[in-house]
Order: C-alpha cells, then structure tokens, then sequence
C-alpha cells in the first residue's frame, strides 16, 4: 500500500497531490470526485474557514493561532480548502501552480506598482481576486 | 524589482507564496490582507469557481476544460483561490504543505482502506473535508 | 419580554424579523451584528446548507425530506440562512421583499419569456442570479 | 401571462415565491432548480453579497448604502440570495417561515436571555448559526 510508505518530512504539493489521489482510489472513492461535486466541497471548507473568524475582531483574529485549539481548528480548515483544490484540479488535469504563475503576470500588468515603469495594460480578465479595495 | 526577475519555469509553491507577499508589498495592500479578511475573500473566490458549475450537467462539468474561454475561467479561479489560501496562510504563520501532510495522515487513521490493516482509531477531528457521502 | 409573548401560529417575515431583533438586543448581541460580519455568518451557513448535498447524486437530492434527520437539518440551515439575511437588511435597513420584487421586474424584461410580447431591454444589472445555464 | 398583471405595492414571501414559480416555469427553467443546483447558487450568491465587504473597514461598510451603486448592489444580491432560497424551499416543500420561527423557539430555549426565567435545556441541534462568539 503506498500509503503506509514512509513519507517525506518536506512535502511538494506534487507529492500530497498523488497521495489524495491514491487516498481516494484506495476507498473507491473516484465516483464521487466530479468537478461540480469537489468544488461546493471546496466552497463548503472555504466557508468553514471563514467561520472560524465571522465575530472576531481584528485583534481577536490576528492571535487565533496562539490559542492551541483554534490553531488546530485553522490548519485542519486549510487542510482541507488545499485538499479539494488539489482533487479538483486532478480531475481536470489543471496545473494549479501553473495557473497562479500565469494570473500573477497578468497582474502585474493590470495593477502597475507605483514607482515601476508603466505596463503595457492589455486587455485582461480580473486579477488576484479583485483588488484589496 | 523582484517582480520584474525572470520568473523559474517551474515555481514550486514556496516560490509564488513569495512572489505573492512582493505583489502585495510593493502595492501598500498589507493592511488589507488581515485574517478575516482574507478567509472572507477566499470564500468569495470559491463560491466564483463553483459559480461556473451550478447549473451544468455532470456531462458538461467534466468537458468544461474543452472550451477555452471555460478552461480561461477555471484556471483563473483556481489561481485566485490559491492566491488568498496562500497570502492567509502567511499572515498567520501556517504551513499549508505541512497542514495537509498532518490531515491525510488523520484522515489514514480515521478512514482505513478495505484491505488494509485495521489501524488503530485515535479520537480526531473530522478529516479531508467529510468522508464523500 | 417580548420573546415569551405567544407568537401568532402564521408568522410573517416581518414580524420574525421583528423577533430576531429582539432576541438579539435581549442578549446583548448587537455589536456583533455588522453588516460584515452578518454577511460573512449567510455565506457561512449557505455553505452548510450546500454541505448537505454536496456527495448526493441528483435522486438522493431530490428525496432529502424523507429521512427525518436530514429533513431537519436542511429546515435547521434554511432558518439560518433566513435569519442572518432579516439582520443583514435590518442593520442597512433594506426591505428584502421590495428588493426582491424590483429585481423580478428587472428579469421580467431581461428575459422575456418564450411567447411573451418582446419587451425593451433596458441596460440593467444581472438577474435572479445568473439565468439559470 | 400572470407576470404582466399588476403587482399589488407590498408584496408578500408567498406571492414573490409564486412570482419565482410562474417565472421559471415560463422560461422552462425547471430542470435546472434541483435542490442540489439551488443549494449551490445560494451559496454563490452569498459569496457576492460577502463580496461587496470584504476589504471594507467596519465604518465603510456601515454607509455603504449612502453610495448610490453599492446600495443597488447590495439590494440586487438581497434579491439573489432571497430568490434562491424561496426557489430551494419550493423543491422541497420546506416553509421558510416556519423554519425559522421554530429556530427562534429552539433558541430561545438554547441562549436564555439574562434576566429570563431560566429554561429546560433540552438537547437541541445548533441555534441560529451559532452563537455570535
């Protein structure tokens, strides 16, 4: 069984990406794993991320990892966002590295930062996200 | 600029988490990045990948990447999720390739794979996401 | 106190809106209670109401409220849901009937039903959502 | 057509729902209104009213209605999020209002207010979402 293979102490998301895989197939679990299906389940663990901070102050959500059980709470939470995205783009066969290099270019066309020479602004789809404002 | 360095043709995660903290940076955007903030916009951005699906037929889920201007958006919000799941992971010191190698060795526990042999059954939390059923 | 007044056996939104208010003042909970934060909390539960389907193939969707847990749990989270809009539109002070009636207008006109006397298309925002494909 | 009759100034929960039935129907949107679908589309659409405060300070988003587009934007996803959920509802043949009212009695009895007679604590599920800490 490759996954009671001893595993690296350094990761690659690579690596973790072929264990979900072998994870899932080990359980017969694939049926399951459609596009549509693995990303609510990613919105469904993004919001459960976020729950974790909705009454929190600034100052309350900033010291949320010195708490040892609301820090298990948070890894446990990203855990589980990285995992679906991982599976997601499985099924796909998206390169999500690939796809953040390539939007963080077209982001520092979109948004120049000030002081550098001005881009050429080519017309582009939204950025990181929206911009922080 | 660090942004304007030739970027490696194969970033690991590390290196475009860095790449992210410089975007902000050069941008005077940290004081947007809180916690709270940031799990409010990686919900957001999971809810747009997910927005391309809701009404799609399993069938047309699974060909979404045939079309390119589909296969533009996917890899879009794939990277914008990855972007805020990265840049919140750093405002709290959380290693995200870590967090999950720690969940899928839980989740080995907690869900043994038919065939395997029995592990033993420690009281954890709730593993990758919920089982899929 | 008014929550121990008997409640009239067919409650309006209004008055439940009404309720909520006062469950909230009688506790003290009204700081918490920013449109932020009432924002974040209908995400949150929206994505644990979506949780409930998220493994479920389209016929176990479909007979949901015919075992009698999950049928609780989907009223429990369609309350939720409800309740976090009343106090959102409370704290901005937005009718959501008025609201929800204007934009039925607006996707009258922007997709003139099959038959329908074709209507002038006004430049408006997007619809009930996005129409549904 | 009853979309073109006149709609009475105040508008009721179960007439906008009736309004939300006729119009699907008239546009033979109804393969596409599964619960499942719905669900999702809730979720999507909170994700945008979220999205309108996500990097707003607390004293932006409270006057946020005093810019005359935001105020549109957050009455249009109200409108979004209310119309998908009566839409879920009438799949499935759940009364929002009653959901909510028999939520509000569960709470009741959960979070007695201080100064109350205390209450039975009966074993009941989560309260409206969760208690605002």
């Amino acid at each position: 069984m490759s996954e009671q293979v001893t595993q690296p102490a350094d990761p690659t998301l690579e690596s973790l990406r072929r264990r979900l895989v072998e994870f899932a197939a080990a359980r017969s679990w694939e049926p399951f794993h459609t596009p549509k299906n693995l990303a609510a389940a990613l919105s469904v663990e993004a919001g459960e991320l976020l729950e974790i901070f909705q009454w929190l102050t600034p100052e309350q959500a900033a010291s949320v990892m010195s708490d040892r059980e609301s820090a298990h709470r948070v890894r446990d939470e990203v855990a589980d966002v990285l995992a679906y995205l991982l599976q997601f783009c499985t099924t796909l066969g998206v390169d999500p590295l690939e796809a953040l290099a390539a939007k963080i270019e077209r982001n520092e066309l979109r948004f120049p930062a000030p002081g550098a020479k001005p881009a050429p602004q080519p017309d582009v789809n939204p950025g990181v996200g929206d911009p922080p404002m």
